[in-house]
């Protein structure tokens, strides 16, 4: 059990000294510096042998040399070096490390005897670090980065624990382009002092964190995340992206973070056993988890779909009954009410079709999405008629088509048509096409901001349903108990 | 079957009249005018009893009216005009029409009597017609856009036949992004008097379509559909995306095209007998279509991963052999030209890992991607260290960064390094993240010139390599019988 006292070194640290320091802005010691520069809220010690001064800060030869007291010793030396500055880092008392360098047991015997090495040394000297050979970490609360590769990032209710850098990278830059923020992040490398299940217990009670996303290749004890998991996720949703369960993909993470994996098969029953909601690949991992964070759970799988045209009609209502979803029939009340306001070829039932593009750019399509999630046969409504293509709504004023460049007054919009949908309680997933202009991607971004995805494709949209229905009845289930 | 003169009516007519031409730029007939005088290569008369003039153009009461010979109408009023109106163009003898108005066979049983009617008045007057129900259509060699919603399409070998204008759209947006141009596109419609099959078989005797793409919801005379399909894969590979093939999609499509969908399972079966390469989405579409344009064909499922990290290259493996591919060893020869070049913490094997960013901004990383390319162990490569990460390369000189704008002569760079990969006869599947800043847009759309997608998933990669697998095998198959 790591005590409070520890993650508050690790996380949120009250100095930092940087071992492998460098002046060159390319290099890893050189972005280290920089980002943890950056916020300038907590002393920073470079050290280097070779420098009196990186960055405009004195530097010194040996974490000895400090004068003051280190919290955090970030280590980012070649790693026949590590156990020696580990030592040292022990004499001068840190209370925690970081040890970025790779060169231990993902790359073979040797490697692994100096892991069990360095273990060794800080078990001794009482400390725990995160890593070896990991990508850093970052928390927005405490404005702590030790990532090389993300100078900047927005607070949020996202925690996410990676066993690797480069798909930690990409989920974050993924979860960027979707307005999403994070409380914490950390690439937990080859965990060889702190496991993914440790950052797991920590975050779960963590207030900043709404949800908590996993990247996993194998776990060190799978008995203890999954009786974790089993009491996180009544509380906090985990989703989980877990690879490495073929032959080729296990080999390959063996030489990665030196996991071990298990059969993939275990792996998805347990998952299902504990509430933790598994996806397949880091753009439903972002998918899904803005979905919980901005959406109500659907009560059912009976969705309605409002469709601009009949072909992506046809598209989104085959990818929700793939799903296990279902297009539900609307109730006649709807029908009258739809009747009512639009033109009579409108396509009569579920999929509701505009056809075309006349009303495509009128205020009836806005009428017709209220319409529809007060319709009570339905559980959930999917529109690729999408705001970036109306108008005007005559309840809530104007909003910018697609051929407008977004304004304040379009922030203001947005805010008010999402605060109406929420009204409804029920979810509402939206339909577009890839962005391909400048304009595209700031319309996106301004529905994102709100927490509404734009999905690029019909069946993202049925399967975040799929997962988030899924996870209602676990809910259910376990409540049952 | 329709005659070479009246495919030359309809895709390269040598006049138009637009009956329900507006001078409304809003307006489908407003911006069917717009798109059709684009060219000035033909004459377009707009008809409209109640203008003289529409965008500067006499307009006329009705097309009996216009003084010159009409070789294609094109009818965009409401669907009770279009008998009378089509009588008049009978009368006028023009060779063929363009239906886009609705309010057919889609609307129901007194729309299906309209839809027999006209088909009627066509058959007596000797002429055929695209639609009724249809988005347009476009020939980029005769320069005819009759589409309301694309006013720009650069030329190129791929030809689409979609039984959806939306979805149809939806494609032809997606493959921009891709760089991909058209040489012909046909919103079918109703396909009352032409039929998907029509347009598939003269598209596949045009010199200037190198694949077929298809949005199919239903076919009106399969039997012939998979006759010529076995007769034109051979030579041409045709990719489809099938959808409607679930209760609720069925009864969608029904709605929407007037449709009869078939048994999915039938048209499983009847695709892989015939070699037509069906896809799930309309990004597989394009993902197959790019890379059957610009890459050869794998000999085999032998697949080799280039990684700049560990856990992408773990996701890329798993992703390959969920697909039925195979991460094969390295030759020896490649193993020890590695050894030679890289740094000692390479991964030694298949996914070949560079592990971080040291070796990422060096050159070492291309000179990676020829050895493996050379291996004659590997049917084909996947890689997710692109070019946007490479500095430049000994033998081709520089390459601008992630961080540099592309510049002219990036372009002569990226035409080279193409050039080299092709030497080497198999497929290079390059996998980026998703685009998220214009800069990344710029140097996506680079290699997207050139025939080479950055696939947004490994998941991606590994799709159209079985895809690309399948058909070889298909291709082998029948020159065996």
């Amino acid at each position: 059990m790591i005590s409070n006292q520890e993650w508050q070194s690790l996380l949120a640290p009250r100095s930092v000294a940087v071992i492998g320091a460098s002046n060159n802005p390319g290099s890893w010691g050189g972005r280290l510096m920089r980002h943890l520069l950056a916020p300038d809220n907590r002393p920073i010690y470079p050290v280097n042998p070779g420098s009196s001064e990186i960055m405009g800060v004195t530097s010194y030869a040996s974490i000895l040399d400090i004068p003051e007291p280190v919290d955090m010793a970030a280590i980012v030396v070649r790693a026949e070096l590590v156990p020696a500055v580990l030592k040292e880092c022990i004499q001068k008392k840190v209370n925690s490390a970081l040890i970025i360098s790779g060169g231990f047991r993902e790359t073979g015997e040797e490697g692994a005897r100096r892991e069990e090495e360095i273990l060794e040394i800080a078990r001794e000297g009482g400390i725990r670090f995160i890593g070896p050979n990991t990508m850093g970490h970052l928390d927005t609360s405490s404005q702590l980065n030790t990532l090389s590769f993300i100078a900047e990032m927005p607070p949020g209710p996202v925690a996410l624990i990676a066993q690797s850098g480069n798909m930690g990278t990409r989920i974050i830059q993924n979860a960027h382009r979707y307005g999403m923020g994070f409380s914490k992040f950390v690439c937990s490398g080859n965990e060889a002092s702190i496991y993914l299940e440790d950052y797991l217990e920590y975050f779960a009670q963590d207030p900043e964190t709404k949800v908590i996303m996993l990247y996993i290749e194998g776990l060190r004890d799978a008995r203890r995340f999954f009786e974790l998991a089993k009491r996180i996720t009544p509380e906090k949703p985990i989703v989980a992206l877990k690879s490495g369960g073929t032959k080729g993909s296990t080999r390959a993470s063996r030489s990665h973070v030196g996991a071990l994996t298990g059969s993939d098969e275990v792996y998805t029953a347990a998952f299902k056993q504990t509430g933790v909601i598994r996806v397949s690949d880091d753009d439903e991992l972002c998918d899904v988890t803005i979905a919980l964070l901005n959406q109500p759970l659907p009560r059912g799988r009976k969705v309605g779909i409002l469709t601009m045209g009949g072909g992506l009609g046809v598209v989104a209502a085959e990818a929700c009954e793939n799903e296990g979803l279902e297009i539900a029939e609307l109730e006649s009340s709807t029908i009258e009410k739809l009747n009512a306001l639009l033109p009579a070829r409108w396509s009569h039932g579920n999929p509701v079709d505009l056809v075309g593009s006349d009303v495509a750019h009128s205020a009836e399509i806005i009428s017709t999405l209220w319409i529809l999630l007060e319709d009570k046969n339905l559980d959930a409504v999917i529109s690729n008629a999408w705001l970036g293509r109306i108008n005007r709504d005559p309840r809530l004023g104007r909003i910018f088509t697609s051929t407008d460049t977004p304004k304040e007054s379009d922030e203001e919009y947005t805010r008010k048509f999402f605060q109406q949908v929420s009204q409804y309680g029920i979810p509402l997933l939206m339909v577009g096409g890839h962005p391909f202009t400048e304009n595209d991607l700031a319309s996106y971004i301004l529905f994102h901001k709100e927490g509404f995805l734009i999905y690029p494709q019909p069946q993202h949209a049925a399967k975040t349903l799929r997962q988030l229905n899924w996870y209602r009845q676990y809910l259910e289930s376990i409540s049952n108990d």
